[in-house]
């Protein structure tokens, strides 16, 4: 049996056809699959912009243009490897708890099969429940953490669980492996100055916007991929991370980020590593009409399949 | 001491200072007031678009052009009553069942003193703690309801609280009269074809939005004004009530709504009655750019402003 | 078996899931249908504003709020019907003549089948191929024909396929019974004072927009019926038909036009005619970045099922 | 010598071309024509959103959609009349009393040739110079003017010009005869509930918004044409004076206000008026971004040329 | 007494609340403040796109998400220094000259308290009457001015007042240490190929954008540092300064622009400097619905407060 | 004769006046220039979001704001050499094949002239038969290719002429100077992995992006100017080699593209060459509702004219 393939556009118009990710089959079965794209349209776990309900269907909607082989790279993930669009989670929007809890088992059921789970936000929330279903499976995980914000408060308004605190849980429940973690792109204002000292406490390391600003990020990559190598590692890939001017439709956007190119070389320079699961959190398409965030967003997942072990 | 006036064009040009509603000066302690401004930025009970959250933001930015005197009605609220904004509610956007509570508690502190509330929404939900406050001084009240949708679903994907199901929730808490209670523009589709059967068997008028096409508004309100008053009224005006084109900021729109007239003929159509709360719900304005619907909006408030008792 | 239904919103949250119409599966064989929704996504047939090609996306992304009820009429469409997405139509978007060739082949092969085609346009270009390929089994049709123009031009820019030509290729290859064609809404300007004369010397009745202003269309749909009954029946709806003001996603949009409301009367004025078919065109939602003109369309799409035969 | 006429679709697509007014040829000399289009893109004199200055520009990139004839009256003012685009008046954009001075210098050298005025705003300021330089010729006019407000404050912030004092400044300078005034559609709010009764006072008739509604505007018509009859006509039409839903791209939007099938039974209803000169203000694209707006007012610039003496 | 904090994300949702900058209190008498936050919504200087009268009330709705401390330089202003927002200036929208006096009039009785005035835009004419203002108490000042253009015009329509010249009128009016000023980020075309030359001729360093390609201006400021030391230093901060693709919502956009990462450095990088006042001007947010550029402006407005004397 | 200047903006405000490119005359014999500006309005060679027939209108709307002096480099090309803009081709906008026969009919005529053609795009279809006609005067041209894309394909959906095709055609039709090739910033996803493989194969030199990423392109184009010089040059330069947060109005836009700054100093690293003509393709004004693409785009043109020979 041949791998899934996106539909190509001499075979039906790209504005044609239903929009799953990049034209993908949507109808292969888990269990004959070595990747799972999965949508998780959560957005209640916001403190800020709402709208990442809608990252799925609008990062679907801008990755019908993307086609198959990477120019820069040669990668094929089609090739090498069975990749389908398994649809969304159906998580309960008026509850944030329950649709932590929905999430999970939407994992643990999708990782009964021998697939890596490729993530379309959805708020930051979601990376709780789905570390929590994949490190039974993977144990503890190294962490490449794009982002804004290093995402490990306490609490927000009272909140154990919400947008901004997913990290600092994953670190007290046990699925990180601390040393093998680094948060880059973080940065901006916090409600202490101190706020990025709890996450280099726990053994992150935590490259500050600062520190990329006018410069390739392929030299950081090399010593992030010697710091989280050694085992499992998941990307998580916050696109307020990128500066508002590349990603504007996002919940809480910051000045002074990282450039889509940086973004593209901290993809890149995952390849090689174990990744066992990645995701893209944070699309907010409203406050982006004319589509650009969602198209960076699918053309960024793409690259992740790019560097998934086997391709 | 005169009342509260709203700051003049001729004093501030209108684009300028501090957007409270209408340029109110936003710090009278609501003991000297008789009517309280309150906005609830809450949109985590909406089933479909969020964005409510910005609604009272919206509606003071765009209630800065509104001037003091009614031009149809001659009337003049703030020579007659002391009204004022009194600012928002500290909802917890991570929790929905926690937010209805704090409503009710910041409803049941406000009016501690003799004030009628005017609430800027958020998303419906709110309107159920809002009675449950409201009605411990008052006791069941009458209703006007403008809606696309009747609100009374028992539960939405499994939960009690939501904005589809306050009315529901009202009836069985015993919140309303309802032999006084009209649900008026109902319309669209529904999972049953008797899913306004319920609001008909609790003794509500419901006029569906097919009732109202092609005409004034005026006559059925005096049919509705004769219906519901006798005791305190409320009025909660979703503006999903009204059409799209007139409408479009708003998280849960349906075709063949009312126009913006018949909007306003409604609510000057409950002048005499004994108003005794109302509000303005689902203004979502990132889905109206060009500020319309938070326009339309701080107007419609503006109009209710005017028939409370006493104006 | 069962007919196939529409995913409902407590099964996965309207914004959640792969977007076909009305959510619905989108895998039945048209072999077990009585009812095929199709898109052409084709807009180079445009002479102003292009941009119908993202209609049946944008059609279906609205779709997905639609319930399965329809609470004026009490019809269940999917009760009495076996209705399904079948996908687009694979246009070649460089090449006029040969998508009108695609066009009628794809409905042929379609019409093989038992079923009635509801179409979501595209530009109105795509009503030649459909009708010369329904013809071949319905014989000519009656025409209901919706619109701001009378598309009759015999060319355009010397061409003799355009969205401003089918109705005179129509009349000219046979596959219309002139007596009974009516055109609803045409208005705006010209480039002859009796550009509306050709329709009438077939046989058409013309209803000006003028005559529309200001009024219920119920009672013309009346006379409509009576004229256009007694044969298989075609209804062709041109968003464009509609006010700007209530759909302006559109191509070449026309001051004075009817309003949603009135749109929904022509419709559900059909009830009772051999509907053999009917489409929705010219919706270019990157002209409406609210969504509005899409789910204006998406709902005028769904009453139309309402009045198939056998609902 | 023929007309000058607008570039047909045929000869050009409606996209290509510079964009004068209708696709006119722009070059002819005021001597040469009946009719003169005149752009002034003055903002400065408005009190609250700005843009406006882009209403000429607007407008004309929206106008080359308009065909010659006009289907419903049949009117051919193309051929009829001599008409062309004659470009823009060089305003000062950072002195309002300077543009003023400019403006009525400009149409005084224009109206040294035999033309009808017809004018794209810019801001309702620019009412005032240009009935300054019209009433030189033609004395005292009458004034069909359509508008939310009735423009008759005797200063706004301590200033005598600015976009609501026009039509005060107009009686004082005895540039209107007083009883052949006709105001249509103000309405909303005020600074004192007797703002409208200046205009009274001077025996303008005053017609409210709410006289309008739900009905056609064709009865009203046969009054005003009674009443403003006997002597030269200006018909000044204001954009705002349509409802927001059908005009968004404007300065000082008013909820209720008419529809623009009401504002094209109010130019139509001039027919057979001694008009001497019209035009359409207010427009600020910006708050349109689809165009709506200007692509209404340009059609009803069409309507006004449609109505003028000699068509 | 503490100093006046921003109100807590925890204590309210960002999203509720008036929006003061940063939520500040907004209630704070001068005489208690070190640093007033002060609007000027003026855009009738403006040559090309108005909408900068809004800027104000833009910048202070995107503000809300700005928190006290900056990781970046762990600096803390709200711990060191008493700032609040004190609302707006009155200009007369209608008159340039006499809005000019008042500003003017404005700053004097604001700094007769002992208070740094951090402005927000408004157009760049502003910083005249604010120049004439303040160097009443401190002298004749050095200036960073970060801008596309130099805004040293002679006359614009033969106007001595406008946005194009404020930086002429100062130095003729002994408002510069001429040999203290620097302008960075010039560029774009000119009326004259020596139009930067009036600048260099009065002492002024002029650093041209193609001067700042791809490269950190840290090196720069250090430069800049020891040229303007040596006295008081105003800071005038035009958004246009930065490329149209990090900050689209202004009037006079011109490509080849810094970047915001530049924006910042500049800002970090005048820290030691005796600033006694700044601006951050010509944020016109209609041209940016995202609401992206008045973010901008709102975080390097707080970058401005964390270099402030005393942080 | 002096040449033909740009309308200043102390002659007429910005805003005001038609819209030419640069508000240049619009009315100049071709016979009497040595530069002819040219729109061709066409978009039906797109494969993916349309729009780019409304490239010449948005970037002359666009174009008003540009001066005539360059401040970086001192060209002055208004000075030198006479320039004006011609208007459009007379595209079919329904017939590709009759559209491309019309482009070269165009362009034989104005090249009968001795002219520098420059012209606005339009989709990149267009510069295959603008090459067809220019080389019948200079034969093979050099080519300075600016793209996302190499535009090399044998054909789309089956169709030899499409705007992905054109430089395979130029080859085959000895258009071209294979050595004297280069094609910058390409880059993305392909159907196969060695996409870009036959362009080397022709001799041409492939910049892909990622040898651009993070540096000024100054030394590149040295490199550039050595390769193509020693004869003819065409410089073809699709806005979609930037990337799309500095162009989001375009219609095939991919990530990783190309700064503004690398677009200026290409283009700027053109002088010198022979350059014989040049276009600027791809912009579709709809997708970027600020105007900043039109806007940029205008900006490169007069970059572009600021190379040409005898600047």
């Amino acid at each position: 049996m041949s791998n899934p393939q996106p539909l190509g556009g001499n075979a039906m118009p790209r504005f044609g056809g239903i929009a799953t990710f990049m034209r993908l089959p949507g109808t292969t079965d888990p269990a004959d699959l070595d990747v799972a794209i999965v949508g998780v349209p959560l957005d209640i776990g916001t403190s800020w912009r709402p709208g990442a309900r809608f990252g799925p269907r609008g990062i679907r909607s801008e990755s019908v243009m993307t086609r198959p082989y990477n120019m820069a790279t040669k990668d094929a993930p089609f090739d090498a490897l069975r990749i389908d669009d398994t649809g969304d989670v159906a998580i309960n929007t008026f509850n944030l708890l329950d649709s932590v809890d929905r999430i999970e088992a939407h994992y643990d059921e999708l990782l009964a099969n021998d697939v890596i789970p490729v993530t379309m936000g959805g708020d930051h929330t979601i990376v709780l429940p789905i570390l929590r279903s994949l490190t039974k499976k993977t144990g503890p995980v190294g962490l490449v953490h794009v982002d804004a914000h290093t995402d490990i408060n306490d609490t927000m308004f009272g909140e154990k669980i919400a947008h901004g605190t997913p990290f600092r849980r994953a670190v007290e429940e046990g699925l990180l492996d601390p040393d093998r973690v680094v948060q880059i792109g973080v940065r901006a204002t916090g409600y202490a100055d101190d706020d990025f000292e709890w996450s280099r406490e726990q053994g992150f390391r935590v490259v500050q916007a600062e520190e990329c600003w006018h410069k390739s990020l392929t030299p950081l990559m090399e010593e992030v991929r010697e710091q989280v190598s050694g085992g499992p590692v998941y990307l998580s890939f916050d696109i307020d991370g990128l500066d508002p001017s590349v990603a504007q439709g996002t919940g809480t956007p910051e000045i002074g980020g990282l450039t889509s190119i940086q973004g593209m070389e901290i993809i890149r320079g995952c390849k090689g590593l174990d990744v066992v699961g990645c995701d893209l959190v944070e699309v907010a398409p409203v406050y982006d009409t004319s589509g650009n965030t969602a198209h960076l967003a699918a053309n960024l997942l793409y690259e992740m399949l790019c560097v998934l072990p086997g391709v």
